[in-house]
């Protein structure tokens, strides 16, 4: 049996080291994540198993999903014995020192067929961050700095962010090092310039498709800063994640997670135009 | 002291004919709303009050307003004696048999502030209606043939629409008759041509605006058949309304409203490429 470890750059979700069962990783780039008992196991492994069958995905589409492998049973990280795993993508297996945004998008993370009890978790949860207020919340964030500083701020400072919070946090994200006042933002045209691009790609599909909705689904941004630094073609890598509340669309739009998308492209375009309003008016000698 | 009387035309909101207070118009084309004695009407009153002095709604957006004649005291609807109104711009006033649909966006009707028990009341509202699948829900539609054949669904008709129900009503609502089942669409690309247009310049305002949230607000549509047959000039009008529970922005743009509005626009478009199929299958001779 291939020999698998607890990743160390997760950011968000169910995490291996606090005792509860968590996804592994292997040496060759898969991701291990344990199959939950109830629907939700079976939901996005039912979502995963036809997405890449499914002719009415586009091809461009289709890259902002992490690769599929099966499932297989393997040794659970928390030491209980064999459980059933996706074999997924390891989005991060390419970073040495990877900088890891996970910002799940949608002010509402429930879909009106869940149960009353989860309806209410999620309603508290959607209010209690800043998912109603922005659209959208950052699940959890680290930013590596090419010197090794890693600044991975709590749970609770990510918890419920006002629009600037999350404003000087996304550009802390994209700065040589996150955990200052004043943030460079360095990074920021070659991570968030990409990433604008993606983001507006997904939006075009999002305001016609009506496959799916995407309920609790995450979009992950991955880029590695001294990897930036060194090769001009090194870039941002974007990924959707999550599809354990995926549900049919039954002929709408995903409205929820097309408003969401749109309030996070905003949030991108306002710190870019914020770089080129700094190199106006402080002109290079 | 001005005539006042009770309009014909209303298709949602409080109606003065159930004996509680209502809106009333006169005969210059203006239409009295009553002040509500809570919040709500204070803050639909400082709305309008700041909206037409504000420089941050570009001039091509203030049209989307009805125009505001500030407040009148006078005689309430319901016999009760003085009151205060807004009087506001009446929209249908310029139609002789208007066809009127009232149609709210957003999957969400509350803001965060709310209280607790409004929030329970609109979340209910929002889930046993079409808002959290659609993005909107028809609140009340009127549609007047030019023989004056009135088809005015009754609200418990258009509570829970599917969206191949919505579909339905809206090919209704431009058709030469709204009572039938397999509707002729005739009105479809004078109505719906010019509608599309609108609801695009008000997406592009929305993806970017962030000084309001509009929650439980309208976009009313309205036309007049007789009107759009004679006469080429002649197109639809499209009003925003209702703005009890307009709230500050607070940074973020209003995902919420502009999700609904892009779901409402990709049926519109739906409407109108399905006109296409049929001209295109269907070649005149």
């Amino acid at each position: 049996m291939v020999k698998l470890k607890i990743p160390d750059h997760q950011v968000a979700g169910h995490q291996a080291k606090t005792g509860i069962i968590g996804p592994l990783i292997d040496d060759s780039g898969k991701f291990y994540k344990p199959l939950q008992d109830d629907e939700r196991g079976s939901n996005e492994l039912a979502f995963y198993t036809s997405l890449y069958s499914d002719p009415r995905i586009p091809s461009n589409i289709l890259k902002f999903f992490p690769s599929f492998h099966g499932t297989e049973v393997v040794d659970a990280s928390d030491g209980s014995g064999l459980h059933p795993h996706l074999v997924l993508e390891d989005i991060v297996s390419n970073c040495t020192n990877p900088s890891v945004a996970d910002i799940k998008i949608g002010s509402r993370t429930w879909h009106p067929q869940s149960s009353e009890d989860y309806i209410r978790k999620c309603l508290q949860k959607d209010r209690e961050t800043s998912s109603i207020k922005l659209g959208f919340r950052i699940s959890g964030l680290r930013s590596m700095g090419p010197t090794n500083q890693l600044w991975q701020p709590h749970r609770k400072v990510l918890m419920d962010l006002s629009a600037e919070d999350a404003m000087l946090i996304l550009r802390k994200f994209v700065s040589s090092d996150g955990n200052v006042d004043e943030p460079d933002c360095v990074f920021a045209s070659r991570v968030f310039g990409p990433l604008l691009e993606e983001l507006l790609e997904l939006k075009k599909w999002f305001e016609v498709q009506t496959i799916f909705h995407f309920c609790s689904c995450s979009v992950l941004v991955v880029y590695d800063k001294e990897e930036i630094e060194e090769k001009k073609s090194a870039r941002a890598v974007v990924k959707l994640i999550d599809f354990a509340h995926v549900v049919d669309a039954k002929g709408a739009i995903d409205h929820n997670f097309l408003g969401g998308l749109c309030s996070l492209i905003k949030f991108v375009k306002d710190i870019l135009a914020g770089l080129s309003d700094v190199q106006t008016s402080n002109p290079k000698p």
